[in-house]
């Protein structure tokens, strides 16, 4: 591409709404445009990178075995109604009236579709398994799009949806999809780890995300420093290798904490480590005859709870709810902020310790009397009756749940989502074979969905710096950018540029001619900006003495290269036969 | 691609609304699935077809020097009402409000959006022409969705958009653009007439749609047999070669005329040619003082109207209206069956007689006078202040406008609009540029349209015998197909399948292989229903002669040809090197 035909619409300024650097440096490269809150238009060199994100995505579903379909965006309320969705559906559902008064919404997502596909075109078990994947605009209305197209209302996603005999055959695509996802993410060039996900509200199913490491990400995601261990920081077991504790050397005893209002102060307050502290906190528990009761949790005072972890015991109010200041008045005599598992059971309070609180001795806790707290506190000694359980979040440092190295905790962009559905759908749709016997037989389903929009964003949080962008070559617009030094006036520059764009181009490779009449500089910041990985400047200067400059976008080296061996020096940097 | 790995949704019959054929064969071939009206699934025979029309597209795009972008699919209402199409545009626009009661709408074209781009990113001449296009899902909210993907309310185009400084720099690029539309039809292997357009109501500015031409065409083409002339029906100029009509031979007579009520009645009934008769119709017209008037319109007995010529005449009521029949007979003293065009304009009534009805001698017309003709009437001698023009539709045999042969009138699928919008869109919109002197220039445009999806089902109206579709070669779901007999049992058949298959595939060519256990008679159906354009059998009989069946979809004929040959013979038949 020549930039004279092009559309060059790099900005020194980035919007003020944008936050992160994604967002800021796609639309100083002329990637976005916004047209109206989270929709935005694709500019020729956004676009360029989105197709190719496109293709490799393409390419690995194919090697997969899925077969390519194209459903509508806009889908009838009636099979959202089957399902139960239309109702439970947040507002993020776009709904809408077509010219006859019928109810459609704008498709976020295509479970309800492609059931309906398959309970009519899947008749026999001999059809099965069969894999079907798109790659399609969805939209989601979202209360708050931010981050440019990370969090866009409408997005470009590959959503694909598998169909079983049984729950193996399942597993089995499951796990092709797995290692699919990991082709796709390895090809594009990112760091990333498929990390274990909650299953949300559906129980028993087993789910992957995706997650691109970048600071900028929404969630917390636990990783083993040495092995392939990664999970959301809301699921990672925590992992105690202590088993129990040393044996006591302390007396208890009642000590005056005046104004200490955190754990780290009470810890100060006593020159004591703050893991040699625990923090006990009360919520809403209910007993085996559905009365309500009162559940005290017991952390380390480093520590932080789990609610996930917490709602999975038994006895426990879900969603997750703490006990008010008034019950703890009530129920302990004293505030939040003194509370200490001593006794707690005599009161009818079940205490649930967590495993490295319980793994400490000689400790501190609240004294369940304003501004005192208890020290050389020991488990069975001084407090009985109470049982142990993982309720806490891992921490860096924490030994990894597989037992292979220690566990590290990064930000990470959630770029793609793989999920056995079982037969949530297939069940509420009707949709089934016959079997080996002739019997009709509910479908097993698994879905698996790639932000491809977001992953160019993702791309960008893990690879800039203060110029612009630094594109893993995969997806680069282009992979190397001619500079052309006064090629309006040159002769021997424009031969030249010309000779090394044709012969590029020839060769397969995307190359960009800055032939524009712009001063050097713009030339380069703009050539930076973008994010192009090799660099070629041609001057008269340079071609004087028969040379033309490289320079390397991710580490800023470079050299001269003789000008007759120019285009064999790219083609061996990128690999190309 | 393997059978046994593929969506195989052959139907015997046709759903019931499928009235024309590429919709019944489309459905039949398992390409398209209905979801709800006019909102169709593209399976993967349908995709595969779909996709190569696309590519087809989108490279002739790129060597017109077109860039691609992707604009939303959904529009904020504002930009709609500064181009005064939010009131304007009927219910075909899908209209919806979002979470926060924001209109929008689901955009059926992008002219306001893209001028929206270009008013923000094109400051300066420097930067035109420039030419945008993208290939995206459009909705239009079709009153009576029909035709399958022909006429349905979700469908996939490729429309562009052109900004310039001068309406010279317009007419370039949309003859640029007029050239790519016929390499996209010439590659794809169609039979097709760019014709002269409507304008509709942008007056002055040039249009031309793109017609394949099929019998199910819902327009009227007229072409010449040979020559390049090429219109709508309604926009052919109607010519005749006689410049005056002979000199007369009759003198008048006014004959009674029972019961004939049409035109051709009273010829028969004269024993005269209907083309020595003419016809006279009123329709209302206004003076040049904007007074209420009526018209005559006079043609000869065997044409018809042309409305869009008429109203393009002074003192005509647009929208062409006819005189009431009360009008008529207050005005004349009988009804529309008998009027002739004999001292009309005594009565104030402007004459218009058209050219072919202009150039005939002796000829008959009404009397004027309930059941009554008139015979042996001549131009000039009997009927005297009169205009000739062109108000008639071209019929077959007519001389091409062009000087160069004769008229053929054949039924169009409009698959292709290109379109000077002028400065319509910019000036709403005041997209304007800096131009030389630094002086802010309202920019011309250009539009662009291909029907992506119409363009597959009219491919099929071209290409279809009672067998299934004949797909031309570029846009064959697959070029190839191997059928093999007893594939499960045969090591035989399986392993030369096996190996043509892969040998095939690595030359790059698209091939298919019905490895599934069914009967022969059911994969020689498929695959003729699936259009496939060449077809090899491979079973043990043919095996044990050395010989593999080659057969041609389109003509049926075939050969055998000995097994080590097979390779060599597809790629030399389909000219893959």
């Amino acid at each position: 591409m020549r930039a004279s035909n092009y559309l060059f619409s790099t900005l020194r300024d980035a919007p003020t709404d944008a936050v992160v650097a994604s967002h800021q440096l796609m639309v100083r490269a002329g990637m976005i445009r916004q047209i109206s809150k989270g929709l935005y238009t694709w500019l020729p060199t956004g676009l360029r990178v989105l197709k190719k994100v496109e293709n490799i995505v393409r390419e690995e579903m194919e090697k997969a075995g899925a077969l390519e379909v194209m459903m509508p965006g806009v889908q009838p309320a009636e099979l959202w109604e089957e399902s139960g969705r239309w109702q439970k559906y947040g507002p993020e559902l776009l709904r809408m009236k077509d010219r006859h008064n019928r109810d459609y919404c704008l498709g976020p997502t295509h479970e309800e579709v492609i059931t309906e596909l398959a309970r009519n075109e899947l008749t026999s078990y001999k059809q099965l398994p069969i894999n079907f994947f798109q790659i399609q605009t969805k939209f989601r209305d979202e209360v708050r799009p931010r981050f440019g197209v990370m969090r866009s209302r409408e997005f470009l996603m590959k959503d694909a949806y598998s169909f079983h005999a049984n729950s193996e055959s399942l597993q089995e695509t499951y796990e092709t999809m797995h290692k699919a996802y990991c082709n796709v993410f390895d090809r594009i060039g990112l760091d990333y780890r498929p990390v274990q996900a909650d299953t949300g509200s559906i129980g028993g199913a087993y789910s992957h995300e995706f997650h691109v490491l970048a600071q900028s990400g929404e969630d917390d995601i636990a990783f083993s420093d040495s092995s392939e261990f990664a999970a959301n920081v809301e699921l990672a077991e925590a992992i105690c290798t202590k088993q129990s504790p040393d044996a006591p050397t302390q007396d208890i005893a009642e000590v005056l904490t005046p104004d200490c209002k955190t754990i780290q102060k009470v810890a100060d307050f006593l020159a004591l480590p703050v893991e040699k502290t625990v923090k006990t906190m009360l919520i809403k528990g209910i007993d085996s005859e559905g009365n309500d009761t009162i559940v005290a949790l017991v952390l380390r005072g480093d520590h932080q709870i789990n609610e996930i972890k917490v709602e999975k015991l038994e006895g426990v109010v879900t969603p997750f709810e703490f006990a008010t200041e008034q019950d703890i008045i009530d129920t302990i005599g004293c505030k939040p902020g003194s509370i200490g598992p001593q006794g707690l059971n005599e009161k009818g309070i079940r205490v649930i310790v967590d495993r490295s609180a319980a793994a400490i001795s000689d400790f501190c806790a609240g004294a369940n009397k304003d501004d005192y707290h208890t020290t050389g506190l020991n488990w069975n000694r001084d407090i009985s009756d109470f049982v142990v359980k993982d309720i806490r979040n891992v921490v860096e440092g924490d030994p990894s749940p597989d037992g292979k190295g220690k566990i590290v905790i990064k930000r990470g962009i959630e770029v793609g989502h793989i999920f056995q559905l079982g037969q949530q759908y297939s069940q509420a749709l009707k949709a089934t074979v016959l079997d080996e016997n002739g019997k009709a037989q509910t479908m097993w389903m698994g879905c698996y969905g790639i932000g491809v929009s977001r992953i160019v964003a993702a791309a960008i949080e893990q690879n800039y710096d203060d110029k612009g962008i630094l594109w893993p070559e995969n997806i680069a617009p282009f992979n190397v950018s001619i500079i052309a030094m006064n090629y309006d006036k040159s002769e021997d520059v424009r031969n030249e540029c010309d000779r090394l764009y044709n012969e590029l181009k020839l060769a397969g490779i995307d190359v960009f001619l800055d032939d524009r009449k712009e001063r050097p500089g713009v030339k380069f910041a703009d050539s930076e900006l973008l994010g192009i990985p090799h660099r070629l400047v041609v001057g008269d200067k340079g071609l004087k003495n028969n040379s033309i400059e490289y320079k390397y976008r991710a580490t800023g080296e470079g050299e001269d290269v003789p000008r007759e061996e120019a285009v064999t020096f790219i083609r061996k940097t990128l690999q190309v036969s």
